[in-house]
């Protein structure tokens, strides 16, 4: 009966989590910080049809995903990618022990502080950049150079390190959905070790419900150790296509709930919303300059254009951050 | 307030499955099918140590991540993999189109059932060929021809559908691990999408909880509906060095618990131990030739040898299916 003691107290342990959840969830409105729009309506309709037992609608618990671009989705990819932030840093930071970077490109710009070429690679040249500069330590060695560079990188604009930069409604968004019994996942462009490191604490959502891009990894013994080298090879790039892609082979059932907000999400929301039975996909739209910024069709980073065109006729939300958003992020007054 | 009652029948439902779940735990004793010995001992008192709070291996619910090798661990792989079983049945049915295989290897083999050449490729060989065979269709084309074979497909010496051949000692130690706060995960050599639709009726374990190999898929339209081709590329191999990368890429944290039964589970073994922190690892060892097969060093399918010389000196379990199993499959009486 000894053995059986850790399963009480896990059993008192997830009452207390459910009851605690749940009364937190009653003593409040779902999504605080969204306008009463159509935006709002809609999710909350969506999510009522497919968690109410004996409607058409209805989606068991276990098919309830929900997947989330990072980039401009959840926290800001303005003025530019926080991945690329990282990038430019760690070029500076290893640049003494390569003085070829001096003359090369795309090196040459990074440590000369001239971000135009690079920003034209797009998200997919980020992570070719990403690649080349972030091979050649354990994963565990990697993880901590992530850990430490967030503990100490802070946005341009706010000032505030990145796990206080996510926008308030999407965490409220995705907080609202788990207490409906969807699971949370992230599909991101960006690098899935570089995100696990944060996206507890940021979003509520545990590094295995990450997806994104990836470099190949090698088993090594070091000193009698085993350990995982990152090798200097892109595995897999979770952009545009590759998004249904990435989906498939992390997860395994088809979302029926998407969230992006660039034509780097345009195949994942087609995906999702062409599936059988229910699907919902939003897009949101940097519409605000003054709180946020706004930017659409001609923007270097998180351009949107056909997925903004053919959003009506998808019957995609277009999330307009200024007029549907009451705040964007947690420190706003 | 109506948008707050799918969350409250979510939380009565979660209620009823947590008080249920755990007074049928404590009805009976755990791991019943394993005898009272060494074995059972050792499992039952690290799931002690590490779920009780303020010990000193204690460790949190969310980093309780259990890791299961599956053929030869979870359930047969004699007189050869499940998977192989497949690839046969699938080239025998799909030879018609392809009147080349007659004179062509390793198809000429398979039509002609001689399977010895074809071990020698071992797992990873028979991976190649599962690739080269199961492409040009559309994922969800593909999990309905697995769903469909599964239906039909029995093992040979029980005559039982695969999804009751599961050995139920390790079916238990699912729950049980489970039952205490572990995630678990099969981390397999065979292909992520032939095992997907069969883990969660076999093991309890959902579709997006399997490490396996994969193949490349590609995002295209056909008749305007988005869909997933697989194409005959090898995406990834999840076998031997392939098995921690594998952990890394889909899961992100390192195990605490992991069981395999082969030297294709090895370096999984090591790099679960090695890591700081607690580490348990189990090999199962086919010991039973009445009940089940016995096989190690020399097996064509499975081979257990160097996992096996190193066993005691990195104090890995060593569970003898003889005479640590009370019975094997739930079937037997």
């Amino acid at each position: 009966m000894i053995a059986r003691a850790p399963g009480l107290k896990a059993l008192v342990a997830s009452l207390i989590v459910v009851l605690a959840g749940s009364l937190s969830a009653l003593a409040q409105e779902a999504l605080p910080s969204w306008n009463d729009t159509a935006a709002k309506t809609r999710i909350m309709e969506f999510v009522k049809a497919t968690t109410t037992e004996g409607q058409d609608g209805y989606v068991a618990p276990a098919d309830r995903i929900a997947v989330f671009d990072n980039d401009g989705t959840l926290w800001p990819e303005q003025p530019y990618y926080v991945q690329l932030r990282f990038v430019l840093d760690r070029v500076k930071v290893l640049s003494p022990q390569h003085p070829e970077w001096k003359t090369k490109e795309p090196f040459k710009s990074i440590l000369e502080g001239d971000l135009k070429g690079l920003a034209k690679g797009g998200e997919k040249g980020m992570v070719e950049l990403v690649m080349s500069t972030h091979a050649g330590m354990t994963t565990d060695q990697f993880a901590k150079i992530v850990e430490d560079w967030f503990a100490k990188a802070r946005h341009p604009k706010s000032g505030k390190p990145f796990d206080e930069m996510g926008y308030l409604p999407m965490r409220e968004l995705l907080d609202y959905l788990r207490d409906n019994g969807f699971k949370t996942y992230i599909v991101s462009g960006g690098g899935v070790e570089f995100m696990r490191p944060i996206v507890e604490k940021a979003y509520g959502i545990p590094p295995e419900q990450v997806v994104g891009s990836t470099i190949a990894t090698e088993y090594a013994i070091v000193g009698d150790v085993p350990v995982l080298k990152r090798i200097p090879k892109i595995d897999f790039v979770d952009d545009g296509p590759g998004k249904p892609a990435g989906i498939n082979k992390f997860i395994g059932r088809k979302p029926i709930f998407v969230a992006g907000n660039s034509d780097g999400d345009y195949q994942m929301l087609r995906w999702v919303t062409a599936a059988k039975g229910p699907g919902f996909a939003m897009i949101v739209h940097h519409t605000d300059g003054q709180r946020e910024y706004a930017y659409d069709r001609k923007s270097e980073f998180g351009r949107l254009d056909k997925a903004l065109d053919e959003a009506e006729r998808r019957n995609w939300l277009v999330v307009n951050m200024k007029s549907d958003w009451k705040k964007i992020y947690a420190f706003d007054q």
